[in-house]
């Protein structure tokens, strides 16, 4: 299924893209061909998710010649676009692309051309992934699966159609899949506000529930099998992904739930050995005492709040990826 | 240790009670000896927990013949609290002690004397039934403990020191507790709002974590043990709480820590056989959709959201109650 929202796409010579930061309240969409504007979009987190992040710097940098080919504009848009977000792999690596396509062609009068045809590659090679992972997928389904997800591994993270949910949408697709339960994840709640926009807009039928909700499910009998993205996978197998995965994969364990990852290959980590090579980065306390404007309890309490876990290898069903399905033991 | 803030208290013929509607922000007691006004306390969640509502319930309806012995407005007071909160059954309970008391004495001159000590009985019967079970329930801990604790069973749930939150601050007191990580228990933060309270008050260190967080701290072996209140256990064991307290002793099972569960015996329901029995009430969408002021998420996305989920007795290490400390198999 085509998504019937656009998270980003490159029309008239303009970036076109959904404000990622006012759903699912408000759908806005930008159109801009201004570099300074989808740098603050990237920062603001109105694009976000490491694939789409790096296809929408691919079309800044390239946008930098449109009106002007002038190599001063288009280092120091490189300069810019590349502070966005300072941990984001998949930005320097697609801004890297543009500028060795610039260094080879800047004296084509075509160079314009030449970059934008190269961020279109980076961006139809994101979709391709995409769906050649939802494609492997599908034989976790079985007839009226329930689908268990947690956080947000959708369109939404992606230029294409997303890693984990596009494996649950396929299945809908193919008419595999009948529900799906999405954990709202604390704290920023990306699956009760983007994962749910995203089946909502598919038409697939869904349960928002807090995060601890999923394993009274699992004792119900009510969930199928469990399916996650990643951010990040050790040659062994270890995953990291959002926090709260870890006791999704526990407690899939314990009901003899099958828990699988959908990650592209290029989350594979090969020189990372194990999970426990994997640094857990900290959020603040704001987001766990505030939510917007409001208040939730006292902001001198002391607050850990991780902002990943790592499923150990073990845990793991199996990893989809757009090149094979793996199974334990992995190898990487 | 005694807690330097009062949940309830009955000072020179009046109801002195923490307003917990505003808690932790604000620090708020209301003193009065209005019917009407305790009433409504109860209603809005101003005074919350099934033993509080009773005590503060048998206190007001007392209240009602302070100024005056008048069988109608003793009769019109008693119906008006019973409609407070229809389900919880300590408050019949104590407001029908009061009634028992008042058809007993209603023709001595001392009739409300009598009653105000029957109230008081009711309250101290509390109290002393909170410090019984901490006093069992230091058998839990070794030296050094880290204990995990979920949603709130605390002198706010109770009019005396609290459940599984008083069998924590008594091994504090002793010596035995260095740390508490407490889950923030969406969607209603009872965690990061009210037990937070009180351990801050009672000078405990503590994290507040989110609930998907625990299975992490586990895996880390930052968590020695964990203790929880209950809502109503069966005579087998199967016990009742606050939804997500069946991840929590599903990842203790997991990693091998012990899952304790204290209330007071009169939680324990000797007629219900087993979990299967016990029906849980499903709480609206705007719990999960918003949060005060503000929208979390779209108000149409369909939400599931079960007030409690039930922890069968194969997963409980012990119940603490205020009479003795029980191992499986129960057989109550």
């Amino acid at each position: 299924m085509k998504n019937n929202f656009t998270v980003l796409n490159f029309v008239n010579d303009e970036l076109v893209f959904i404000n990622q930061a006012k759903l699912p309240l408000i759908e806005e969409y930008i159109t801009t061909d201004n570099v300074d504007r989808i740098a603050e979009a990237i920062e603001r987190l109105e694009i976000r998710g490491a694939p789409a992040i790096g296809v929408a710097a691919a079309y800044a940098l390239a946008l930098s010649l449109k009106n002007n080919v002038d190599e001063k504009i288009f280092n120091s848009s490189y300069e810019r676009l590349k502070t966005t977000r300072p941990t984001a792999v998949n930005l320097f690596w697609a801004l890297n692309e543009i500028k060795s396509t610039y260094d080879k062609y800047k004296d084509d009068k075509n160079v314009y051309e030449k970059l934008i045809k190269r961020a279109v590659e980076i961006h139809n090679e994101d979709i391709r992934k995409c769906d050649a992972m939802a494609e492997n997928g599908l034989i976790i389904f079985k007839k009226h699966s329930r689908v268990l997800t947690h956080c947000n591994a959708g369109a939404l993270a992606t230029s294409g159609n997303g890693t984990a949910l596009n494996v649950i949408k396929k299945g809908f697709d193919e008419g595999l899949v009948d529900f799906v339960y999405v954990d709202e994840t604390r704290p920023l709640f990306q699956g009760s506000r983007l994962t749910a926009f995203e089946l909502d807009k598919a038409g697939i039928p869904f349960s928002i529930i807090t995060d601890s909700t999923a394993a009274f499910l699992m004792q119900q009998k009510k969930i199928d099998l469990a399916v996650v993205g990643a951010d990040r996978i050790a040659s062994n197998g270890d995953s990291a992904n959002k926090i709260g995965t870890y006791s999704v994969a526990v407690n899939c364990f314990y009901h003899n739930i099958p828990f699988y990852i959908a990650a592209p290959t290029t989350t594979i980590d090969k020189n990372c050995k194990s999970g426990e090579e994997i640094k857990i980065e900290l959020r603040g306390k704001q987001e766990i005492t505030h939510f917007k404007s409001e208040q939730i309890t006292n902001e001198n309490y002391d607050v850990y709040s991780p902002a990943f876990d790592v499923t150990p290898a073990k845990l793991i069903t199996s990893i989809i990826t757009d090149l094979s399905v793996y199974y334990p033991p992995y190898n990487f």
